[in-house]
C-alpha cells in the first residue's frame, strides 16, 4: 500500500527539523509540492535547500503543483465555506498526485512549515481523500517545531506565565475582540496587523517575521511604543520581499 | 563570559530532538542534571541516553542535583506562592551550579523535556538568577517539539479546527470549568483526570501517556466512552512504572 508522510519541518531555519524527520525524508521517493505562486518561491526553493542537504545522494522524485487559488476576500461567516471550498479543490490535486504519481509500494511526503498541527491543512485534507475512496494510502504525521515555539525562544521568553493559559488563534478572531479568559495570546494568520487594536491596553508583544531564516526580524516590547516600528518593518520587509510570515504573542499584565 | 543553553529535547522520542539541539549538546560542556528523587529517575536515565546517542565520544561533565521539593497539596489561590517558593528554592540551587561548577569560558545545558515555551519553570529561574546579580551568563533557548505537538501528531489530527483557537491549558485550571470561547483544549499537568467532569458533554479527547517511548499509550473517542479506559490505563501504567506523564485534547463539538 502507498505509504505518506505529512513532515514538520520546523520554522524556517533548516536545523530545525528533527533526527526523525530527516529519517523521514530520507525513507521517501516522491516529493510533493505545491506551489502558492511566485511571491512564495522563496518557501519552495527553502524546501528544496532542505532536501539538497539531507539527501545529498539524490534518488528521490519531486513532484511540483500548482495550488488552487483561495478566495481571501470573503470575510466573516463566509470564511469558512471558502476555506472548505478551497480545501476540496487541493484535495483533488492531492488525490490525482497520489493516484499518478506514487507507485503502489512507494512513499510520498509533504512538507509542512512548523508544526502540521498548526494552522495547516494537510490532514484534513488527506482525510477528505481517503474518504472519497478512489485511493487508497496509508498515513503518518512527523511533529515539528511550529514557528509559535521557534518565535518565543527567540525572545528567550514562554508562552504560558505560572500555571496560567494560553490560547493560539487567528488575526480574524483576535479582530472579533481580546480572547475571554486569558491574558496570554499568540496569534497567527494576521494580515492586517490586528495587533494595532488593543495599542491603548497594558499589553506587551513579542513579534518575529521569517523566524530562524536570514530574513529574521524581531520586535518585543509594550505594544504602544513598538506597534509603529512593527508596521514599519513588516511592509518595508514585505515591499523587498514580496510576502511575509509573522506570528506574535500577545501578554496582557494582569490588572490592566 | 559563561553561556547556557536551554534545550528542547522533545517529548520522549530520542529521535525528536532537532538537529539544533544535537549542535548545542556538543557544543556544551557541562550538563545539569535536576533529579526529583526515585520516581523520575527513568527520565533522567533518557537524559543520559540522549547524550551517550549524540556524544558517543563523551568529553562532558554531566552535575546532578537534588530538585528542592515542590508544596504540591497547595491549591486554589495559594498556588502560585508555592510554586514561587519553590522557583527560589530551585534557583538557589541554578545559581550555585552555574558559579561553582561552569568555569568562566565554558558552556553549561538544561535540557528540558518537550518544548521550554510550555509550562517549564527554566527560562524564569533563569531570568531570577540574572537579576540577583551574583553570577552573569548569557543565555539561548532551543525550541522543541512539544508533547502537545507529539500527542496530535500519534493522533494524526490537528491542534486547532479551521479558522478557529486552541487554548493550552493546566488541569487546576480545568477543573473550574471548560475556558470560555474555545472547543478544543490542550490540558498539560493534570493529575487528577479532570477529564472525567465533562464525560457528559459532547466532547472528543485525544489522550497520550509516555508519548514516544516504548511505553506509549495513546486512546481517542468520545469522551462518554473512553474516560473509564483512559483511568484504568493510566492508574495500570503508573502502578507499574512508578510515574505517568501524560496530555490530551479535548474537542468540543459545535453545538453542543
Amino acid at each position: 500500500m502507498r505509504k505518506i508522510h505529512v513532515i514538520g519541518i520546523g520554522a524556517g531555519d533548516p536545523d530545525q527539523l528533527t533526527l526523525q524527520a530527516v529519517k523521514a525524508l530520507r525513507s521517501t521517493d516522491v516529493f510533493f509540492i505545491l506551489d502558492k505562486g511566485e511571491v512564495k518561491s522563496d518557501l519552495v526553493q527553502l524546501r528544496r535547500d532542505i532536501l539538497d542537504a539531507h539527501i545529498p545522494e539524490g534518488g528521490y522524485r519531486l513532484v511540483e503543483a500548482r495550488d488552487p487559488d483561495r478566495d481571501r476576500t470573503a470575510g466573516g461567516s463566509a470564511y469558512s465555506p471558502a476555506v472548505g471550498d478551497w480545501r476540496s479543490a487541493r484535495a483533488a490535486i492531492y488525490e490525482r498526485l497520489i493516484a499518478e504519481e506514487l507507485g503502489e509500494d512507494e512513499s510520498g511526503a509533504f512538507l509542512v512549515w512548523g508544526d502540521p498541527a498548526l494552522y495547516d491543512s494537510t490532514l484534513g485534507i488527506l482525510e477528505e481523500i481517503l474518504d472519497r475512496g478512489a485511493v487508497a494510502f496509508s498515513y503518518d504525521v512527523v511533529p515539528g517545531v511550529s514557528s509559535v515555539s521557534a518565535l518565543v525562544a527567540r525572545h528567550r521568553t514562554g508562552l504560558n506565565r505560572v500555571a496560567r493559559p494560553v490560547q493560539i488563534t487567528t488575526g480574524r478572531r483576535l479582530a472579533e475582540g481580546f480572547p475571554d479568559g486569558v491574558d496570554d495570546v499568540v496569534v497567527m494568520l494576521d494580515a492586517h496587523q490586528t495587533f494595532r487594536r488593543y495599542a491603548d491596553e497594558d499589553i506587551d508583544i513579542y513579534w518575529g517575521a521569517y523566524i530562524g531564516t536570514p530574513d529574521e526580524i524581531l520586535v518585543s516590547g509594550p505594544l504602544a511604543e513598538v506597534a509603529p516600528l512593527i508596521e514599519e518593518l513588516r511592509a518595508e520587509a514585505r515591499e523587498r520581499k514580496g510576502w511575509v510570515m509573522d506570528t506574535y504573542l500577545l501578554r496582557r499584565n494582569p490588572g490592566s
